[in-house]
């Protein structure tokens, strides 16, 4: 499996909640990271709970995929709860072809600047 | 010049402020987006106005690229008037190897979550 594919069964599977297929794409030591709360999960198992047991009603649609040798980054739409949310993922791989690292960005709304309004449109 | 040369160039020159080779690596139409805001900047005379005078002493240190060919993303962390950032960029190549998109995520900090601090170390 490349990392391009990879990265699509993994979204995939959670979309689906299917952890057995889920669990299958991952290094047993794998290293979850959250840089913007600083929070790091570690190991296949507490992964999976970190997955299974997220308090929300959540769909994500996988949109972009940018993959190379041994890594790859998804940008993949989420409607939690009702509200729409973009996550920014950043994975590498071991020479097994597991996920061996996932890093997860959340970049929330924001409001536009009014000193470029002049520069932009809105969308 | 391959996308990752392109993306390694772009922020070299941004960060010396070279805006000559800057804009040598866009198109003449390129659109640069912030999903976070939904705005949008159409153009190379644009998006030079727009960095050049962004209100922010900003220096940029590209820490990861993963490209393929005729897209990119990059992971840069920024030091904004002396606070950490990080920008995640998503680029698009043309047929001429030039800049057609920029599409950046800007990340903000948020509280680790109390329901997941058994599963969790902080870094």
């Amino acid at each position: 499996m490349t990392p391009r594919e990879a990265v699509q069964a993994y979204w995939t599977a959670a979309q689906a909640r299917d952890w057995d297929a889920f669990t299958a794409l991952l290094s047993d030591d794998i290293v979850y990271e959250l840089p913007q709360s600083r929070e790091r999960i570690r190991g296949k198992e507490r992964y999976l709970t970190f997955n299974t047991e997220y308090p929300a009603d959540w769909h994500a649609t996988l949109r972009h995929v940018v993959a190379e040798s041994g890594r790859a980054v998804s940008w993949t739409d989420f409607l939690t709860n009702g509200e729409p949310e973009i996550v920014v993922t950043f994975f590498t791989f071991g020479a097994d072809g597991l996920i061996q690292t996932v890093t997860d960005f959340w970049p929330e709304p924001f409001e536009a600047a009014a000193y470029r309004a002049g520069l932009v449109e809105r969308y």
